[in-house]
């Protein structure tokens, strides 16, 4: 085993990135005959220097680890296209798991993978999950906010995949949930769309697949109170309310376009309309713009998908800020952090509908997540659109894990993430892989 | 000119990056022969699409630039290693300039620099450097933090740079201030060194250069009040103060290592013995610890390199947090970023002494910006370590704009920032070109 000690750069430490695509898409992700012990410890601080900025070829103090005998993380390869990119992580007993980095410059993220979070996790113990979380974050804490966590997710979530293996559970259940159904809100991601042609739309995906529940856009994103064109959002909340009925729970998405009064005098147009969620309606970093607008209106004023420091989200729920948290599994750094936020909501009262806008892994993360969670929202978001908003969304499973049925998802009994990527994905993608020494 | 309608996910739309070394390094940056007029206007909102999200291939609203007769950016090269990357950029008069992403990890923000800030940038007024620095970040709201704001300061400060050839003077000068001297402080790196080796280097470096202040580390980075070794913090600062006598200024920098309780009775101690400033007692993201250290001591309590959202620096300024607030040119996204920190301190009456740790362009940035605050704090930090250290930061420039006479450092009265990049420096690199086509 490596003993991590070199308090160098932490990018210099595994240059192990190399093409070989031939080798990588064999498997290390069925282990099923492994039915090892799954062990969540409390990890104590290792003793790898904290200082990131130490020289070159300086060695910092001796490290060992609790875990001498316990199987350590050897190698992490990813699969990445621009959209998306999938992570498989192996131990040295031979176990190994599949994850997601967060889609979008998803290539970038798994860049920042192997040079930022692996050197962390490399010769780590495999099972203590929330140790690497808690500690990777703080070892590149020169680089806060969004790409450094959109990496983590990816170990993250392949280490919980393997975990599940290994214990032949579900994740759900690892984080103390059972498989079973979800409703589902059909969530609409379009804003060039007219209120006719989105009502339409909706009622139709209401008949064929039962959803009693439709999220759809208002304003512009990050708009200043310019709507995406005039009108538009005053014209599409009675149309689609028009549409689909009494009896169907809308939502509605701000994306950040509204000033404070503008977003209260919609919102007031909302509730008469029956909305019952009101998502970003001032720009997210503003948090006191959109705790105006939470106590000004009865209707549940949400947010949070963008935000990724927990020290953020600790005041946004302290405030609070909105009526209902709604971390993003990807972005704010996998499950145990979208978990954390979750619990800060708890003890506060407010209910948890994380954020997860297409169908790749992070809408069954989410799925998972929302059976784990005693404040679970009302439902989960599911992206509505197909391959002609997202084409890259397609492919990406042997068989999909999304199967809508009276409005709802289930989440699986089986082990990990339950799915299995296509390799004929995997094999169009750019590889890399961060290892220890043979 | 390429008119930038589209809605698309921004990486998309400008895929124009090629290996073309041999062409990129003919001259776009000497222009002293186009002392045509540099004006800052206020540019309206621009009438692209807010929604990154959007389908690929739908067309927004159609966008009329105001600056349509204005010179526009038409081209953005990187030539990038590791540890630093340059930027160049030129318009469509042929008038260019020269600055540099955030170093570390520098050829990743490079390639978030083509991929998620030169879209936006492209076709756009070279000279309304405000408005691209105001936009570009709401544009990319999906990737707050810190790769998105070091990659914006590459563009940023290459516009400057332009904008300082084409009227000839010295950015300090175009931001409102003149060229000159400054007082510098000797800024250690390292914690791996013993008390009596830093006192020895110190008092060696006070003799050479003439320093009459330096800095240098307490604790460990992030180090939950786990010293480097056992008992060094209380060492370190009599050990200095003696070699040093007591008319030299000290400084000393916790990297976030100590809870507050720790922090305030390590500051009683400093205090003890005049150390002036005290950078970073706590973890940086925990606000209201860093401001209990602040209350509780009477010396100066600093921080705020790693901050780049302003929201949570007009929180930090607000409390007030710190006593001295340190944006870092690069990491907080650029001169008009940073100066918008030191604005918001001066109207709460605090200074501002930036963070800049070594000897790229960072410093040269924060120079500039030094002699064009009414706020400036007492000293630029100014780096001590050598090529065993900082290998990455040799050779950069033909003529090093860093000389130290009697303690002080000059910004030079040369256009832009009075720098050149070093030829065999830029050979050597991987090349990257985002443009518009010809």
């Amino acid at each position: 085993m490596l003993s991590r000690v070199n308090g160098l750069h932490a990018g210099s430490i595994v240059g192990v990135l190399k093409s070989r695509l031939d080798s990588a898409l064999r498997g290390v992700d069925d282990h099923s005959d492994h039915p090892t012990m799954f062990c969540h410890h409390e990890m104590e601080a290792r003793d790898v220097t904290k200082d990131s900025m130490a020289p070159p070829g300086w060695s910092g103090c001796g490290a060992v680890s609790a875990f001498d005998q316990a199987p350590v993380i050897n190698r992490v390869e990813t699969f990445s296209r621009e959209f998306v990119a999938f992570v498989r992580v192996s131990a040295s007993d031979g176990t190994g798991g599949w994850g997601q980095v967060s889609p979008y410059h998803a290539d970038i993220s798994a860049q920042v993978l192997h040079r930022q979070v692996v050197p962390w996790a490399l010769g780590q113990p495999a099972s203590d999950i929330a140790a690497l979380v808690n500690s990777i974050p703080e070892h590149e804490h020169k680089f806060p906010g969004s790409y450094l966590r959109r990496a983590l997710a990816g170990l993250e979530t392949a280490l919980w995949d393997r975990a599940g293996k290994i214990q032949q559970k579900s994740v759900c259940e690892l984080l103390g949930g059972t498989p079973g159904p979800i409703r589902a809100y059909g969530s609409s991601m379009r804003r060039d769309i007219t209120a006719q042609a989105e009502a339409e739309r909706l009622v139709a995906l209401r008949q064929q697949f039962g959803f009693d529940a439709f999220k759809f856009r208002v304003g512009a994103e990050c708009g200043h109170d310019v709507d995406q064109w005039p009108g538009r959002s005053e014209e599409i909340v009675p149309k689609v309310r028009r549409a689909l009925g009494p009896d169907v729970s809308l939502l509605v998405d701000g994306n950040g376009g509204f000033s404070p009064s503008r977003a209260i005098t919609l919102g007031q147009m909302l509730e008469d309309e029956g909305v019952e969620h009101f998502e970003e309606p001032c720009l997210y970093w503003e948090l006191e713009q959109t705790r105006e607008v939470t106590q000004a209106l009865s209707l549940d004023v949400t947010g949070g998908e963008q935000d990724c420091d927990l020290a953020t989200w600790r005041r946004m729920v302290e405030m609070p800020a909105v009526d209902i948290v709604q971390p993003d599994v990807c972005y704010v750094g996998g499950m145990l952090r979208a978990m954390k936020v979750a619990k800060m909501a708890q003890l506060q009262g407010l209910p948890c509908t994380p954020h997860c806008a297409n169908l790749s892994m992070v809408t069954l993360f989410t799925m998972h997540l929302l059976r784990a969670i005693p404040n679970a929202g009302k439902y989960l978001e599911f992206s509505i659109e197909g391959p002609e908003y997202y084409p890259w969304q397609e492919g990406l499973f042997v068989e999909s894990p999304f199967t809508v049925n009276e409005g709802q998802v289930t989440v699986s009994d089986k082990p990990g993430w339950g799915v299995e990527i296509h390799p004929d994905w995997l094999a169009d993608t750019t590889y890399q892989v961060s290892e220890l020494p043979h």
